[in-house]
């Protein structure tokens, strides 16, 4: 059942001029291609700094449609080099409607698939819902030469729903697009506690679905926060195959045998047992 | 917030010979009340050896009903002891009706909750769905001076969809009584990825839930299977406090500060953020 495709993880650093960040965005698609790259993943909001550190009405001149300058550039980026890209949008729909949006797009330049991050955090220096509208696409599942790959977004990590729905429409593959930091100057020991449970969950989530899960992240200082990098690729088992550092730049290529899927799926087969008879609750806010 | 309880976790061998299984889970019950126990907790079908490994009519004969001389026992032991107990029963619910059942006794001798199993796994040497019909109790939570208690069992392990709905009624510790082994002889590798893999998944659960997680399982060689033990708790960072050797009896220990589910939620208030008007394929087997 042997189906390799290798994977490519840009964890770079956003900085302030935009164009700037295409543009290295852009350089890491070519060169993962260069070195034979099936799938190319960009960070979360990749084109800007992390603006969501603040309340600000002037960060919505970030926002661009889709299709648009950013989508176009990765569509013909991945017709160039001949890979599947997984980016990320800050995406316009229309005034006073805003989505954190991720897309698939084929070695064709055909968009495979179109997410819009469907769990929006709230947190001190992380003021997403200020920005973006809750999505309403679902969790939909590209299929691709690189495999059946389930885009989700940052947040989503922490939900083991998005994780099974996507596994549920035929995700192989669930790739993360991030911006998980520490705050500068936090306790070590609270940062390296944090960290751990963001990987954790993510390999509970490969396992309990039996797919890999990918998280790619950026690094480095962005004003009240560092982002720390750690972009990492788990098997069908949980575990993590390749693991960026948290201090630098990386493209992080990992082989995944997408046969695994199954070889592992028939010696846990969680999907069988599941008992969808008494799921329902799952859609209650709580149960007292 | 701080409400500390001590929670005990019964790893034992489980022989043929049942009254001294029995025997042995009140004289556990005892101690662990003496060392200041609060909830005390036994592995899965402690009674008896793990009888699944085989498809053997004879087995059900090992089946008892509720109340039976197990729950009355555990009820009795409960109240002399003065500590809340989870105990594992095979259930005789009527003829050719039966169930994988944990009960939660409170230290009055009440039952504050009866689970029967949920999710019913079926490999080889683990032939349950010959012997245990699926639950139909849902996820119940006990309310016990030990704090909120969800009583879920071993295959229930790998199901986000059972930690989840214990967590929306209201539980605060998730307690998985356990028969979990190694083919006997297996490849040394193979055993270790097992059981990371098994602890993992519970513990994205304590992460993605905010909630405390212990997993009680048996231990030592029956036929063609190894019991790993391994029993632990971990916290709702997912941070394993205390976990037991892989080859021996012990009773663990361990103070858990349920404090922490609230003080760890408000940092990562996954409850708040899901999308309950998303998640109506959750109830269906596949997607396409």
């Amino acid at each position: 059942m042997g189906r390799t495709i290798r994977l490519a993880l840009v964890q770079m650093r956003c900085r302030a001029d935009t164009a700037a960040n295409l543009e290295t965005a852009l350089q890491r698609i070519a060169d993962a291609a260069s070195a034979g790259a099936d799938l190319v993943c960009l960070p979360e909001l990749f084109r800007t700094p992390y603006f969501c550190q603040r309340e600000e009405e002037a960060a919505f001149e970030l926002a661009e449609p889709i299709p648009g300058e950013t989508s176009e550039a990765l569509a013909k980026a991945a017709r160039s080099a001949g890979v599947s890209v997984l980016g990320s949008v800050f995406e316009r729909r229309a005034p006073g409607l805003y989505h954190n949006s991720a897309l698939v797009l084929t070695p064709d330049g055909a968009t495979a698939a179109h997410y819009r991050k469907m769990h929006i955090p709230d947190d001190p220096l992380y003021y997403e819902k200020f920005y973006f509208t809750p999505g309403d696409l679902g969790c939909p599942v590209a299929s691709t030469p690189a495999g059946r790959v389930g885009p989700l977004v940052c947040w989503d990590q922490w939900f083991p729903e998005a994780a099974r729905l996507s596994a549920l429409g035929g995700a192989e593959l669930l790739i993360y697009p991030t911006a998980i930091a520490w705050e500068t100057g936090a306790r070590p020991e609270g940062e390296a506690a944090e960290h751990d449970a963001w990987e954790t969950v993510q390999r509970g989530h490969a396992i309990a679905n039996g797919v890999f899960v990918a998280a790619v992240n950026r690094v480095g200082e962005e004003d009240a926060l560092t982002f720390w990098g750690q972009s990492f690729v788990a098997d069908p088992f949980g575990r993590v195959l390749a693991r960026a550092a948290s201090d630098r730049e990386e493209l992080l290529i990992v082989d995944c045998d997408l046969g695994e899927v199954e070889s592992v799926r028939r010696g846990w087969p969680f999907l069988r047992d599941r008992r969808i008879d008494a799921y329902g609750d799952l859609e209650r806010r709580y149960r007292e």
